[in-house]
């Protein structure tokens, strides 16, 4: 499938001293392109959320290939790698479209849990569904 | 009345490019040691939201006069300025005890709301008279 | 004058337990937006670095009248409210214009620095005359 | 070898709507520990940098196990994995003493590059001598 593509710009306050956005604040890019997805799919995470249901991350790989900077604007791409009873993993690439620099690979699993009982929870049938269109075939 | 004194360290994250620490980051420095005061007081924050009371946020003044670095070891001092039927005003300031500069000052004035609506609330009266011990005479 | 205009995104990681966009974020929000009329006023942040002058924030005075909440579209108007020797005072205002709420304002007044001796260092003219073009006649 | 042992507790700012510390937080976490402990080794991180080498983040692999929440008081024990000719591979786990519970257990892979051009560049002698006392005989 093709993945779906988000912008961020680089934020001063996410620099640090050496020049580079800091690698923490990768995965609130990350995040935010993976809730454009969702919302895209018909499926807002907020949505998700109102009927108790949460999405934590349980899981995150991160390769950092090349540094970005401030005010860079970079494109996250991101897709669905796998969805699981209770789980989802999604998989990112961010690129600097400006100069082409491969910048940052991830993947990151999420659990499907009740936020009442913090317990698992399977994922509801119309979230997969959605998911599952918006992945379409590979 | 003596401030409560914090000490916190400055992470690389929270560095900026000039590095400095990011202006943003003190309000969680400055949180982090209303948090503490707070829980000297006898009335730790997280049992007022246990109880339906939150606390945000409604007013924020900072100086910022001279420039934290990273590994800088920050003496926060916090008092109490003023308790409102529902708001109380925290004043702080920031030092580096390693050579005496003086970092920041601020007050910050935060709401008394009920978390279900949303609504002021006023502040329960345990609560108030835990504050106006940790206040003491001026 | 009429303020520069730009849009930002409540993040799900830049939310707090109280269901609130955390009031430390909006320090980002007004700097993006900052950096976004900087960009369009011909004089990007970036550049004014590259030149050896930085724009640390001296003051920040920030009134938070209403929460704004993960996915909340905001719209934050900048201006330049004083153009000091070596100073510039922007103010804001953030909007929800989904349903017309007033979210924040602030005003906050940056010092013009040499990045290497940290010295006040006046605005270079060029950077003055883009920023007061910018401000138009109020 | 016995981990370096590093406290941090969880400031309100760093938690998200679902009431835990959003999973962003824990990247400063071990930071915050990993500057500790190399700061213990007799190495401190900023000197580091003063000598013209930088350690920026390459690969990062987090499994968290349980959500920590507001004041939770955590122990980050955080050891040398392995050291190569420009890289150091450092382990951690996190715990909440209070209740025993295990949080979360990362890898993370630092590159040391010379600031000035961005490439590789040799660990210097004396920083692999402290890493290597610190690390002992596992």
């Amino acid at each position: 499938m093709a993945p779906h593509q988000h912008r961020i710009t680089v934020r001063y306050g996410e620099t640090d001293q050496m020049g580079f956005a800091h690698h923490a604040n990768y995965m609130l890019y990350l995040e935010e392109a993976r809730t454009a997805l969702m919302a895209a799919s018909g499926m807002p995470y907020g949505e998700l959320e109102a009927r108790g249901i949460g999405l934590p991350v349980r899981k995150a790989d991160l390769r950092y290939r090349a540094p970005a900077r401030f005010e860079d604007v970079l494109a996250v791409g991101v897709w669905i790698e796998r969805i699981g009873p209770a789980s989802i993993t999604f998989a990112y690439r961010i690129d600097r479209p400006a100069d082409g620099v491969h910048i940052a690979s991830a993947t990151m699993e999420l659990a499907s849990i009740d936020l009442e009982s913090g317990a698992l929870r399977p994922l509801p049938d119309d979230l997969r569904a959605s998911l599952e269109r918006t992945r379409g075939t590979d």
